[in-house]
């Protein structure tokens, strides 16, 4: 509880969890640790916490504060006035445990034996991801969260949270998010993870392995972005030779794919990658119950049903928000999230937005999302109501 | 012309191009020749020949005949009684220019050199895979083709005949294809082409080329067939490990796409495939134009205008049918494609589709594109006023 006090202003931390860190999956951490940027103040009443989950790729550092002054990767929606308003909020950014900016993943050494995980870096989970997250709010001595808020990853770890601790939040946010992963993206995701896999388990060098890597996240790219976003920016203009490419670049659109890979590799641990992909494809809300004793369970697939999972969640309100162009985590994903969280009694409002980015559009069009977000946090009456009322003429149902 | 006699049944010839046979781009073949089919018989006015195009990683096999009963890729859409009837039609399917079933390739030898020509094979454009192709219709002595139908780069193709040879057909069909690719189709093919290339061009092994293979037919894949498709056959059901993938699959439509990428990988050269798909990434039909004196001349793609090329065409009808769910060549561009052409004063019909198959539904819902292109090819008068009088409740504009 002292690694924050109440009226710390926005800083940088890295929490340990308890230890040994049991996996959903069976594994197990020790001395693991989870790092952890909060924004804004927490209330003496401790009751003004919204826990951010992140996207795959995403580091903690959502928003620049004093020690990091870097732009976080939602700096425009977290910040005094803005849509998660921190004169009103207390923000907590986890980054995901299986990462590899400060949290415990496969590049951290394994305290037993010295050396980095890699391959044997335990099975992870998306609940284990919301388990370590909670034990950082838990080590706050936060009882009970104002929202939890997530995107991409981070809106199907919002679905786990909700589910895995009931009672913990009062509202949730999950943007793009999904129940279960498609058909569509699993063969995407799981492309990607042969390819990386192979070079890594083939004990490739590093030069071949970060070939692997720009392939794997060309792939993943593909799937965020807009069809259209392409088409206005690059057409089929041709472009000079990208420095740097194995093979030259004929067209604009292979060099800025080309650019934005780079970038990335130079960043991302290959087999955090390839964790946190696969932990997305095996997560499955439906799963989710309890014995008779009222022990919680993780049934098999074939024992999915959402429903029975919804009626552990114990959130009063919920926002969800797909966006129209989304091929990874379609609308019709977003729809059944939403149609889910309202069979199961929550007041849940729902919001679908039109942007040529795609999945990629909770990143880069912020404005689109600042009034649904803003309007749903200040909203401390129905989500439904507050969505007819308030919602700006770009969006549509 | 003596090669196939007007009255022949089906057959399957190697038909020699002239030699030198020059390329667009400035290259030259010499003994080349491509791979033709025909079905249906020559009518003795030799105004009855249908000349078709195909995908990208099709032989000329379209349908079976005495020489070889094994089923071809529009099997149902090629026959007596069927869209393109053969009681009516003679039909001429040419392997592309630059593929590997008996049309000349890259992993054709080079008479100059005696060995397969590989990297060296001289840049390849769609308008090659048409001038060879009509080099076939020469030879048959056929001076006017009933129509030219193609789907996929054969819709490209189509398009290049079109224009590359005003005059020599009377009709012409593009199913799902487009004046120039998109920039997210290439995106996902020139990334194809870069994991291919790579393995290539590096003097990998044999299997690293094959491994190279299968991820790129994997992306393809993916940018070919439907998501809702991949979600109502395989869901996130998870399989047993698939004999042969390096890494074991856990999901179905991981073994799925293992399975689909194999096949293709033991039949297609790699350096066709890198080649046939630049191909389509280069084409731009805006490009085409004349000389004052009226010699063909291209462009630069800066000075693409399809309004200009169009004004070339002499086809009197043309029918254009996308599949809303292809995202590949998707139905923008398929309207793009009608549009240009009215604009040219030709008659042409429109029609979309409705399939889960996306851009593969031109091979695998048959049923759907039977009815319009038999009402096409059957209707003498206006191709715009039977798509109104005709159509299925199952099509929408």
């Amino acid at each position: 509880m002292s690694a924050f006090p109440p009226d710390s202003p926005s800083t940088a931390r890295r929490l340990p969890l308890p230890s040994p860190f049991r996996l959903q999956a069976g594994g197990t951490l020790v001395e693991a640790e989870v790092a952890v940027e909060t924004y804004g103040r927490l209330a003496p009443g401790r009751d003004n916490a919204v826990l951010l989950f992140t996207g795959l790729s995403a580091s903690a550092h959502a928003r620049s504060h004093a020690d990091d002054l870097s732009v976080g990767w939602w700096e425009s929606m977290i910040g005094p006035g803005r849509a998660i308003d921190t004169e009103r909020f207390f923000v907590i950014s986890v980054n995901s445990l299986g990462s590899c900016f400060g949290s415990t993943g496969p590049a951290s050494p394994n305290p037993v034996t010295g050396c980095a995980y890699g391959a044997d870096f335990p099975e992870l989970r998306v609940e284990d991801i919301a388990r370590a997250s909670q034990a950082a709010v838990d080590a706050l001595g936060i009882d009970r969260l104002a929202a939890v808020i997530g995107a991409a990853l981070g809106g199907m770890t919002v679905l786990a949270h909700a589910v895995c601790f009931p009672g913990k939040a009062r509202a949730l946010v999950s943007i793009s998010g999904a129940l279960a992963a498609s058909a569509s993206a699993i063969a995407t995701r799981s492309l990607q993870r042969e390819i990386v896999g192979s070079a890594l388990r083939s004990g490739a060098d590093r030069a071949s392995v970060e070939q692997a890597m720009r392939w794997a996240r060309k792939i993943g790219i593909l799937s965020y972005v807009g069809t259209e976003l392409l088409e206005k920016r690059f057409a089929r203009h041709q472009s000079e030779p990208f420095a740097g490419h194995p093979s030259g670049t004929e067209f604009e659109v292979e060099s800025w794919l080309e650019h934005v890979a780079q970038k990335f590799v130079r960043q991302f641990d290959p087999w955090a990658y390839w964790t946190i992909s696969r932990a997305m494809d095996l997560f499955d809300f439906g799963a989710h119950g309890a014995t008779p004793d009222g022990d919680a369970v993780v049934h098999a697939h074939a024992d999915s049903d959402v429903a029975r999972a919804a009626a552990f969640l114990k959130v009063e309100r919920a926002l969800v928000v797909g966006v129209e162009q989304d091929l990874l985590f379609p609308v019709e994903q977003q729809r059944r999230v939403a149609s889910v969280l309202r069979a199961a009694g929550i007041d849940t409002g729902y919001v679908e937005l039109n942007s040529p980015y795609g999945h990629d559009a909770f990143l880069t069009e912020t404005q689109l999302f600042t009034p649904v977000l803003a309007g749903f946090l200040q909203d401390r009456g129905s989500a439904t109501s507050h969505r007819s009322r308030r919602a700006p003429d770009s969006l549509s149902r």
